[in-house]
Parts: C-alpha cells; sequence; structure tokens
C-alpha cells in the first residue's frame, strides 16, 4: 500500500500545501513519525511537534496557522482526527484482506463451499457440509466444525473455534482462541449425587458485524432447533462467558471477562462492563448500563437502567450507599456514644425525676 | 441415525397410536418439529401444538385425551419428559461416537499405545509414551504432551492441551481451549525484587466421568509426585481457574469464571456459582453451597453451609445486611438526627436542672 | 538425565555418607520417594520418614544426628531445601530443553531467521519476517504471526499465539492458548446505535524473563508506533486480561483471572490479587498491593498502597468496615431502639416540664 500525498488529499478532499508528489505507506504518530509516514494535528497541545516532525505529511485543519517553519507537507481538512481515521481504516483493511489463498497442509471435509478470495491458513480444519461466503480469511489452526456457515468478509484468527452447526453472519471478526458452540453447562442431578449430563443439541447463531475479543466462549443452546443469539453488531470483549440460549441484542457492547448465565436476554444498545456476572434466566431492557464488577441477579424492566453493586442496584444510589460503608466503623462508633448518652439521659432523667418526686 | 416409531417405542417401552412404520431421524420441540422428527407434550401449556405439529411422532403421557383430530403418530408412555431425554441421550451419544479413524495429517509420537474404534482429527498431536483407551475421540488440533494417559470413551474436543503427564479417566469430556497441566503459578521473591520461578513437576489427575468447559486452566501440582486433583463426577464449566495442587471432591459442580488459588480442597457434592473466587490453603467441607461472586477466604468446616459475599458468610444473613447497606445513605441521615436531638435533649435536660437548682 | 549420590553432592557443595556411586534420576517427597530417587529432609515433623524412605539418597543439614539406623544415603548440606531447589531447577532446565529439532509437518514463511538449537512442533506456524533466537522452544499448534521477533530461551507452549508485529523476549515462558496482539476492543459510536470498529494498529511488547500462564490475553496498543508493554521480570498468571496499551512494571505479579483496562499503567514491584479489576486509564504507582476481587477506579499515588474492595480503598479500613457490615441488621434494630428511646425520652422530658411547669 502505497499512495503520493497527492493521492491521500484526493481520498481526503483536503489541500496540498507543499510537495504533494512525495509517496507514503504508513501512518504515525507526531511526535516519532518518520519519512514516508503521515499523521495529523488535532490537539493544539502536539503542535510542538509539527514543526520538528520527519513525517512526509501531517493533516492538519485548513485554519491552521503556522507559527513558525514548516519543512512537513500539509493536507488541510475540516477535521483532522476524523480524516486520520478514515486513512486508519483504509489502512487497516489493506492489511485485514491482503492475505489470500491456501496454505499446506490444510483440511476440508466434503461438500464444502466456499466463496471467492478466501484465506485459508496452514493447519486450518473445514468440517463437512460448510458454507464459506467470499473474501473470508480463516487464519492457521482454525477448526470449523461440519454443517457451519460463514458469511461474506468474516475473518476468523488463528486458533478459533465453531462447533457443528454455527452460523457467523458477514462482516465478522473472531479472535484467536474464543470458542463458539461448546456445549451448555446442563447436567441433572441424581439420586446417588451424581449428575447425568443433558445432551447439548441446539447451536449459535452469530448475526452480522459482530466482532469478538480473544479466548471468549458461547455455549451452544441445549435443544434441538434452538439457539444462543448474538445479534447484529453486536462487540464482545476478551475472556467473556456466553452461557447455552442467550440471547444478546443489537449493537450491545459488553467488555472482558463478564460472564451471562444461560437463557438469560440482554436487550439491544445496552453496555456492561468488566467481570461482571449476570445470572441465568432473567430478561434485561433495551440501553441497559451495568458498572464494572456488578451482579445482575434480578430482571430489569425499565429501559436505560444504570446499575452496579451485587446484588446490583441504582449507581447513584450505589455510590452513596458506600460512601457511607467506608465510614462504618466511625459510625458504629457513634451508635455506642449515642447509646452510652442515652443511658446516662435515662439515668439523669429519672434520678431527676426522683428528686422531684421527693421535694 | 435412522429409526422407525415402532423400533423408537420399543425402546422407550411405549405404545404406538398411529402408523409406527414411518422413519424418524431426528428430535425436534413440539411447536417447530418437521416431518421425520419425533417430539414430546408434557406441559399442558403446549397441548395446543399437538393438533397442528408435522412432527411424525410425539410422545405423550398413557392417559392424554385429544380435544381435537391428530394427524401425528403417538407414542404413549408414563413420563414423556423422560422418555424424550432418553431418545436426547441415545441420540447424543450416537452423534458423538460417530467419528472414528485417523484424518491426516496427524502426529503421534513413539511408544502409544492406541485402543480400539478412536478418532484423530488432522493437525491432532500425540506425544510419545501415551496410551489411549478404547472409542476415545481426539478432535483436531489436540495436543497431548508426553507420558500422558487417558481413559475409555473419553471425548477430548478441538485444541484440548493436556501437558506432559496428565491422567484424564474414563467417560470423560473436555472442551476446545482448556488447558490441563500447565505450570503453577509459583515464584520465589529475590532480594533485588525480582523474582525465581519454582519449576512445577507435579501433573494433574482426572478421574472418570468429569466434564470440563471450554478454555478452563487446570495446573500442575508442584512437587514431583503430588498432582492437582478432580475428583470423579466433578463438572467443570467454562474459564475456570484451578491452582496447582488444588483438589476438587467428587460430584462437585463450578460454575463459569470460577477461580481456586493453590492447594484448596473443595469438599465433595459441591455446588460454586460463577466468578468465585477461592484463596490458597483452604479446606472446604462437603456440601458447601458457594453463591456467584462470592470470595472465599477461610476454611469451612461445617458441611452444607450456604455462602456468599466477599468475604463471604452465611448467605442469609448476607442478603440481610446487604438490605440495610442498601438503606445507608438513609441510616446515615437518621444517625445524625439522633446525635441532633440528643444534644438538644442534653441542653434541655442540663437547663431544667439549672432551672430547678435555681428554684 | 541421570547422576550418581557423589556427583549430586558435588554440584551442591556437600558431603556424602552411605554409599555415593548409586544412581538417582528423579527427584522426589520423602513420605513416597522410590530407589533412584533423591529427596531432602527440611521440616523436623518429616524426621520419622528418613528411616523408612525408599529413596537412594537424601539431602540433609549437616548437624543432623540419626535416632535410628538409616539405610539411604545422606548428602549433608547447610541448607537442605535450598539445595533441593537448585536441583529442581537443575532438573527443571533439562527438561524444558530437552526438545530440538523440527517436526513434521510444520509450517515457516519467507524470510525468517532462526536461531540455533531450537525445537518447532508439528502444526507450529511461523509467518514471514520473524526472527527467532537461539535455544527457542516452540510447541506443537503455536502460532507466530508476520514480523514477530522472539529472544532466547524463549518457550512458547502449544497453542500460543502471537499476532504480527508481537516482540517477545529472552528468557521468556509463554503458556497454552495465550493469545499476545489481539485487537484492543476500541468502537466508535455512531449515530444509528451502532458501533464502528476503530483498527488497533500498534503491538505488544513482552521484555525479558517474563512468565505468562495459560489462556491470559494482550491485546495490542491502538496507533501505530504504540505498544501494550509488558516490562522485564514481570509474571502474569491465567485467564488475565490485559487490555490495549496497558504498561506492566518490571517484576509485578498478577494473579488468575485479573483484568486491566485500556491504558492503565501498573507500577513495578506490585502484586495483584486474582480477579481484580482496574478501570482504564490510571495510574497505580509502584509496589501497589491489591486484594483479590478488589475494583479498582482511581490512579493511586502513593507507593505501597495495600487495598481491597469495590472500589477499593485501605486494606485495614476495608475489612474494619466489612466487620461492621456484617452486622448491619443489628445496626439497624440499635438505631430504631435509640429512636424509640429518643422519642419516650422526648415525652417524658416534655410531660416532665410541663409538670414543673403546672407546680
Amino acid at each position: 500500500m502505497e499512495f503520493t500525498i497527492n493521492q491521500v488529499a484526493g481520498m481526503l478532499h483536503g489541500t496540498v500545501q507543499g510537495d504533494g508528489s512525495e509517496k507514503i505507506n504508513m501512518l504515525g504518530k507526531i511526535q516519532d513519525a518518520k519519512k514516508g509516514q503521515i499523521t495529523f494535528l488535532s490537539n493544539p497541545k502536539y503542535e510542538q511537534y509539527i514543526y520538528t516532525t520527519q513525517a512526509s505529511a501531517v493533516i492538519v485543519k485548513k485554519d491552521f496557522q503556522a507559527r513558525k517553519d514548516i519543512t512537513t507537507t500539509l493536507i488541510l481538512v475540516d477535521d483532522p482526527y476524523l480524516s486520520f481515521t478514515v486513512l486508519l481504516e483504509e489502512y487497516h483493511r489493506a492489511i485485514s484482506f491482503q492475505k489470500t489463498g491456501v496454505e499446506d497442509p490444510s483440511f476440508i471435509g466434503k461438500n464444502v463451499s466456499v466463496g471467492k478470495n478466501i484465506y485459508r491458513g496452514a493447519f486450518s480444519y473445514i468440517g463437512s457440509n460448510v458454507n464459506v461466503g467470499n473474501n473470508v480469511k480463516i487464519y492457521p489452526h482454525v477448526f470449523v466444525g461440519d454443517n457451519v456457515t460463514i458469511g461474506d468478509n468474516t475473518i476468523l484468527h488463528a486458533n478459533v473455534k465453531l462447533y457443528e452447526g454455527t452460523k457467523v453472519g458477514s462482516d465478522c471478526v473472531i479472535h484467536s482462541g474464543t470458542v463458539i458452540g461448546s456445549d451448555g453447562f446442563g447436567f441433572a442431578p441424581q439420586e446417588d449425587g451424581s449428575y447425568k449430563t443433558i445432551p447439548q443439541l441446539g447451536n449459535v447463531i452469530i448475526e452480522d458485524k459482530v466482532t469478538i475479543g480473544a479466548n471468549t466462549v458461547i455455549d451452544c443452546a441445549t435443544l434441538y432447533g434452538d439457539a444462543t443469539i448474538i445479534r447484529q453488531g453486536v462487540k464482545l470483549d476478551n475472556l467473556i462467558q456466553v452461557a447455552h440460549n442467550v440471547e444478546i441484542g443489537k449493537n450491545t457492547v459488553i467488555a472482558a471477562q463478564t460472564g451471562i448465565s444461560g437463557s438469560s436476554k440482554i436487550g439491544e444498545g445496552s453496555v456492561l462492563g468488566g467481570q461482571v456476572g449476570i445470572a441465568g434466566h432473567l430478561v434485561l431492557a433495551n440501553y441497559t448500563s451495568i458498572g464494572a464488577q456488578a451482579g445482575i441477579g434480578k430482571s430489569i424492566k425499565e429501559e436505560g437502567a444504570k446499575i452496579i453493586g451485587s446484588p446490583a442496584f441504582d449507581v447513584k444510589e450505589y455510590y452513596k450507599a458506600y460512601a457511607v460503608f467506608k465510614r462504618l466503623p466511625d459510625f458504629n462508633e457513634r451508635l455506642r456514644e449515642l447509646e452510652r448518652k442515652m443511658m446516662q439521659l435515662n439515668g439523669s432523667l429519672a434520678s431527676e425525676i426522683e428528686k422531684m418526686e421527693d421535694e
């Protein structure tokens, strides 16, 4: 990926000030960008660096007024930060999709349909009756079980494991070590204290534009025909536990190490902090916001609730209660002091009354 | 796997009402089962579906009285739900053990003894001096280190990693990404602030009928000859941490993301919720029940304790205390009010006494 | 690895008492060591075993006085435990580095430079432009992305995944299933409620002598040129989450299942318990000690702080407050009782005053 500064300026609808013919092939930060790189100036506190940067080009606001000499080429735009993120994305897309073809050895089962322009890394495994869309990238050590379908433009990083029957939509990214479709945790207690495994026959459905971090686990649904469902646009971080028959609503974002127990439904547009625990069979309304380390034991009916604590309740109330919690030892002293005074008072009053009655 | 309805009825000791010669090859839910599938009716609220279901057969209670015409074939049994779970299990067993043979390429070391009817998936790795029982299923990307033994009928899903010397019993199921036998977390502090690694030379012993979820980690014991032990019938969920020298008692069940620190012993028949943390060197009595997100810092001597909180104590006491915790700000107000009144009272009383004494 | 007792005594600068020509090839515990093994006696309560042990040799303190007949050979040293750990380490080193050579099939990209005496297990994958030092051990199913560098003597256990651009120092050990360099969790909210992925272009730098447990995840930094940094001597346990742009100071030790959010900096020489959660963009001073399950929401400026709770504060203060928390229901009763008495007192006082005024 190499463009001239003029070409980049064109992509960004910007104006070049300086030599636009130089080539750039990399993005960098203004403090340490080197020749051949492009960077941006958005926050005024970094302005000093524009006079010394080695970058071949800097994207700046179109009303930028240099206070010293500038040797780098400028690209003048409306919003330098936004323009830079556009370049970042283009660059990322170019990198993400540059791998194509098949590395040997790799395994592919019977009756597999594969789209155009895909990458299958060495030691990747695709079972039978699998359907893979166009532009899909399957990195080394990925396992795709039988009867799986994978939509267009989806990236499965090294070592993703999709159990039999999993359905992954288009434009998804799944990071290394994530397991999708493992057995739900279902066991029936027996009279002798042992447990019998309840067979887990459902699957997992991941809709489009879902991103899943590394070493996360999503269990399959229990019954045949049922699915654990991750709706469109959901973003899951690393090391998350999603149990059997859970449903996570559209565009919900969940931070690392959170766990959702069996059959719970999380509403759309929700934001869950890290290390949150959600009990089973709950229904959480849309736009719920849950603070880190919270424990959710009850369904939430009202949309837009903001909660924390274990068990969780309103976030403002929690912090007020916690502020008092921190002073509880002092509290204890105050209570004891009051009890002492009360006893004294009762005593004084009694003796005064006695005195009065004696008089 | 395909049976006639008559054959299935025979397995279930049931009676056929309708055409028993039709073939079924799949289980389904009564709401959406299709031709070729069998389902069941147990909960009366689903009765409506029996009149419209496309299922080839429905398992019903033997005293079932249809209130409308029924087109599907019925199998009459004592307990439809129980009968269905029997089928589920048979089906699951049939699926689980249908894979056999060796896929290429796979790796096998020296001096390996392998039982009958096993499956070794592509890219699976078996080290040297390994002993594998009958009917064992080793999925793709599984790593079996040197000197490992694996009992009959055990299933290692894609990407399970067994370090050198691990012993896995019979009838176990271990899900994808789980690591067994990694080094315990042992480091000796040095005078310069750095840490020296204490070599971890023990192993892990998994007894029979143990099920372990995905991406769980079980560390090996520290000393040669010692083992981290998971007793018969234990069920571990996903993303669990089991440190060096831990022992988990028979038939204990542990939910996802729980962590057990080094050398702790969990009694048999216990139930641990998700995200529980257990400190090191503790002994927990049999039949302990620990609520989600609890933190256990002390041994538990009494059998059957039910605890929660961090640090954990009796679950009923915890919820009572937490109910007050939520009202602590109000509490604070009440305490302040009492202090104000007490001061007033003291004042009034003093002035009354003064007055009395003046008189 | 087989030595005579005399050779071992030489390594330990000890004196042999008994037959020093016997060969030993294994370490064991005094209770159950067998012929051919060496063990040690340090704790007096194990003295009884020295008279019955089958071990070929026992390391004892040089002033040890046997009270009964001893059949095993003794090695007399200054500090038996220390001597034994020296042997443990030697043994461990011998085992760890015994594997060399290349197992087939394995994958190696273009322009890879590989040191001497390395091990590349079957199904290991090394991308292009990779630099691997001397004595490096790359176990089966390891994935090494493009442009990665790995220092001398580093061990990557089965299934470690290093994303493109990761730098791992010398003398590091990384356990199975750990993922390094996965995308940071960065998403920009859009007006329609969806999220746009912010490309993650930085990398991860692991300095020398770092040990990382199994199934841990370390995300890459966001911007090109930035890195998530794990400093020299850091020890990370299993299932830990380290988000983008985090920096962990030298010799810091972190227990299992802890999570550190984006851009936070942990000082050197710190000790973090298990299941700790740290919010984003914080700076924690050196030598911070954080108790298990704590939640850290603020930066810590003072070195050597010891904190716990969620949100965390001073560990002594926390336990004092928690002791009162456990008695909160009783507290509630006491407060109510005080309020009742106060009302009574106010009543009595008022009536007394009334009486006095009536008189």
